[in-house]
C-alpha cells in the first residue's frame, strides 16, 4: 500500500479525467458492450455448428454456486460467504452446454480490458499529466484486479480438466512490439512496448503462469513434479499486440475457438447427444 | 468496466480525500511499517527458536525468479517477461531459510491491507460521501489487487508442497461480525458485518478457496476429484473480526505459526543442519 504515490496517481487520474475524456472513457464502455454482444454471437454460432446440443448464455454466477462447486469436491472448501447475493459477473457474460445428464457446463467465459489510450492521445495532440505536457500517461495498476474472476472461475470449474476463461487486452498498456505512430503535426512518434510507463502485461502473466499470450491454454496442463502431479488453470490471455482494436470478428472466433476446445474436453457427457439422430 | 460508476466512486473519493483524511491516510501507511517490521522480528525470533538454520529477510523477488521456477518445472512455463526490471514487492516482505543444500526457500511472506475508516470516522463525528452527509464509505474494490501478488509467489512456490502466504485485513470492510460504537453525542451506532456498501471478505475468499479465516492454511491440500489429485495453494487469510487494528504481538505470532509449518514441511531438506552439533 504505497499511500501517497497511488493517491498521487488518482489525483492526476482525475485531473486527466476533467480536461480530457478520463480513464473510463465511452471507448471502454463500447469495448464492453462489444465482448458480451460478441459472446452471445458465438453462442448462436455453436448452436448452428452443434444443432445436437443445448447451450445458454448468461451474465454472471453466483458465489453461493462457486461455493457449492468447491463443497461437492471437499467439505473445507466453499466455506464463507460474507454477502448472500455475492456474484461474480465477466464482462463478456458466460456461455454454457448442457451435458447428457441435464448438468451445465461453461464452455467459454470472457472479459476485456482496455487500458492505455496513448496512441489515439498523441494520433489526436492530447497531452496528459499535472501539467498537460507530457506525451504518455503513467499506467496503473487496476488491471490486476483481473485475477479475481479468473481465480473464482478457476475455483467453479476446480473438478473440470479445461478452463476456458479468456482475457482480451488493448491498449497501450499491452502492446507486444513497438509501434510507430503520425503526430498531428506529421511527425513520427515511437512507442516502446518494452517501457516502465507503459507495458501492464507482466502484472497479468501469473494468471498463465507465464505461459504464451494470443494462445488457446483452455485444455488444463498437468506437470509432473517431486512425484506430484499438479494441474493448473490457466487464463488465455488476448493482447492486440500493436494497441490497436479488436474487432468483432477476431474475438468471436477466439471465442468459438476456446469454445471448441471445452466441447471436446467435455465429449464423454456429450455423447450421447452428439451421436443421437434428430 | 462499469465505468461512470467507477468514476463517480473515484471522483467521491477524491471529494472525502480533500475534506477529511483520504483513503490511504497515514494509519494505512504505518500499518505498512509495521508489518514488513513485525516480520522482520518473526525473523529474529525463527533465529533464536532454530539457531541451527539460517535465514534471510528480502523485500522483493524478481518476476525473473519467478519464471526461472516455473520453467524448471516445465519449459512452456514462465516464458513472458516485458519489463526485465518486473518485481513483486509483498509489504511485509519475505523471510526465507536455507536448505541443507544450499538453497533457499520461503519460510513466510505476508501482505497486509487496511481498508474502510468507517469505525473511526464515525467515532469522530466525521461524516462522509458527495455531501458530507453519510455515516459509511461505500467500500472500493481495490482489494481485488491482492490476488496479483499472491498467485506469483504460488507459482513461485509450485513445486513446493506448502504455502507460506498471509494476507493481514483490517478495517471496516473486513469485519466477521456486527458492532456497536459509540457516537460523540454518546448514542450508539451499529456497524453491521454482512452490509452490502461495506463488506469486501467475499471478493478475496478465492484465494483460500472458500476455506475458514483466521486459519492456518500453509500446508497445501490435495483434493481427489475425478480420478485426479489436485493440489491447492491457498492463502492464509487473517482479518480482525470486529475491525479493530491488528497489534505487533498478534501478527508476528501469526508469521511465527506459519513459518513454523513451513519449516516443518521442509524438514527432510533440513535435516542435516537440524540434527548437526552446533
Amino acid at each position: 500500500m504505497k499511500g501517497k504515490q497511488q493517491s498521487d496517481r488518482l489525483a492526476s487520474q482525475q485531473k486527466a479525467a476533467e480536461g480530457v475524456i478520463g480513464i473510463f472513457d465511452e471507448e471502454a464502455q463500447n469495448h464492453d458492450r462489444k465482448v458480451s454482444d460478441n459472446s452471445k454471437i458465438a453462442m448462436s454460432k455453436l448452436q448452428q455448428e452443434f444443432p445436437n446440443l443445448t447451450f445458454r448464455y448468461r451474465k454472471n454466477i453466483s458465489k453461493k454456486e462457486i461455493n457449492g462447486a468447491l463443497q461437492a469436491i471437499d467439505k473445507d472448501l466453499g466455506q464463507t460467504l460474507f454477502l448472500q447475493s455475492a456474484n461474480i459477473i465477466p464482462d463478456g457474460g458466460i456461455v454454457e452446454v448442457k451435458d447428457d445428464n441435464e448438468i451445465w457446463h461453461i464452455v467459454v467465459v470472457s472479459e476485456a480490458k482496455f487500458q492505455g489510450k496513448d496512441i489515439d492521445n498523441i494520433r489526436a495532440g492530447i497531452k496528459v499529466g499535472r501539467n498537460n505536457d507530457q506525451d504518455l500517461m503513467a499506467a496503473g495498476n487496476a488491471i490486476e484486479r483481473a485475477y479475481k474472476n479468473i481465480r473464482e472461475f478457476a475455483n467453479f470449474m476446480l473438478s473440470e480438466s479445461y478452463f476456458p476463461y479468456i482475457l482480451f487486452l488493448e491498449g497501450s498498456n499491452f502492446m507486444t512490439h513497438d509501434i510507430t505512430i503520425q503526430r498531428l503535426d506529421g511527425s513520427d512518434y515511437t512507442l516502446h512496448y518494452d517501457s516502465g510507463v507503459l507495458n501492464r502485461l507482466d502484472r497479468l502473466t501469473a494468471a498463465n503462469y507465464g505461459m504464451k499470450l494470443n494462445t488457446n491454454l483452455c485444455k488444463n496442463k498437468f506437470v509432473h513434479c517431486n512425484n506430484r502431479t499438479i494441474m493448473l488453470q490457466a487464463a488465455s490471455i488476448y493482447t492486440q499486440s500493436g494497441g490497436g482494436h479488436w474487432n468483432n470478428d477476431e474475438m468471436i472466433n477466439v471465442m468459438l475457438e476456446i469454445a471448441r476446445t471445452s466441447l471436446s474436453m467435455l465429449g464423454n457427457v456429450l455423447f450421447n447427444q452428439l451421436t443421437s439422430k434428430k
